[in-house]
């Protein structure tokens, strides 16, 4: 009786909104919701007011495209980081696990989405512009690509690398391979080959 | 650098909302958060605002406790059900469970709970007061429990047997058994020897 409507159209609606969040079907919105409604009001307001100022709020980096609460880039700002590298990535997830890694110390820029004609996403949508301007400006040595390894993330690579080839830069990609803790035997064949391939100088 | 901040208190704000969530840790709620990020906002407005609406303007019946936009609950009034039979359950989602299978034509009882003494719950923050009244009020033939079998289940449906019993109707219990398409192999042995206990007359 209720398998459209659930009696309200109140949480209708808030499945509705629930169930658009990725990786979120309908039978887990309408337990989101159920535990939101049985949550006090004040409790609930805070929630959906926190995501209404993360996007009204929040100030993205006109250089790399980078979020802060200030408009200060905690990346371009930061006099320790390398201003003469730059990691070019798809999106600020991207950035957060480099970041996490402690293992890079330059500048990103982040594309803000990667080139796929099937969804109508074309270079023009893309951050390049920006791209070009830090190149031409003439203080970069290296642009890292570090670009998933998809049709669409080699294609922007390719694409990416004829525009910066333009500029006295060195454009590299960080390196694949397995993974460590991966068994060889259940590496795919294309990253195993690569990374025989690739090999490297044993260093004990 | 950003594994606590996100380098925004806004991003960590909403991430921490998100993950306060059922089954959404701290990964999935960054990547809720950034989803959201990337919609524009009046979506997200949208979103947030679906949330509040719900909490603020649903309203529960103050007999069965079933939500409603207008405070007419579409169970207790629709002349069609049978006001005799009154299914108690735990919660909302249990409702609309059981009118997805299109099997039930009588009334619920929505205890908001069940008796739970580690997490603090006793019989008198249940809606164990208001089903009282209801049987007091004489009307009612039935009462179906139709709670969970763990032991907080069971623990409810003894306190409200106790409690139903002393009035002239009759208790039952929905049936438990194998599931229809479950193989006998991956039942566990207390609900295949339940089913066993409890056979039926083979009706072909």
């Amino acid at each position: 009786m209720f398998r459209r409507n659930y009696s309200s159209s109140l949480l209708e609606e808030a499945v509705d909104q629930l169930s658009s969040l990725p990786g979120v079907g309908r039978r887990t919105a309408l337990r989101l919701a159920l535990h939101l409604l049985g949550q006090p009001r004040e409790n609930v307001e805070q929630f959906a007011g926190s995501l209404v100022r993360l996007k009204r709020d929040i100030r993205h980096c006109p250089v790399c495209g980078m979020i802060s609460d200030d408009g200060t880039c905690p990346v371009c700002g930061d006099a320790r980081r390398d201003p003469s590298v730059v990691c070019v990535v798809e999106s600020l997830r991207d950035v957060l696990s480099i970041e996490n890694t402690g293992q890079y110390n330059g500048r990103y820029h982040i594309l803000g989405g990667i080139i796929s004609p099937i969804d109508g996403i074309g270079p023009g949508d893309l951050r390049i512009h920006e791209l070009n301007d830090r190149l031409a400006a003439g203080d970069i040595a290296e642009v890292i690509l570090a670009l998933s390894t998809s049709m669409e993330g080699e294609t922007t690579a390719y694409y990416l690398y004829k525009q910066i080839s333009r500029y006295p830069v060195k454009v590299t990609a960080i390196a694949r391979g397995v993974g460590f803790g991966d068994d060889l035997e259940y590496t795919d064949e294309l990253t195993l080959g690569r990374s025989i391939a690739n090999r490297q100088l044993f260093k004990p």
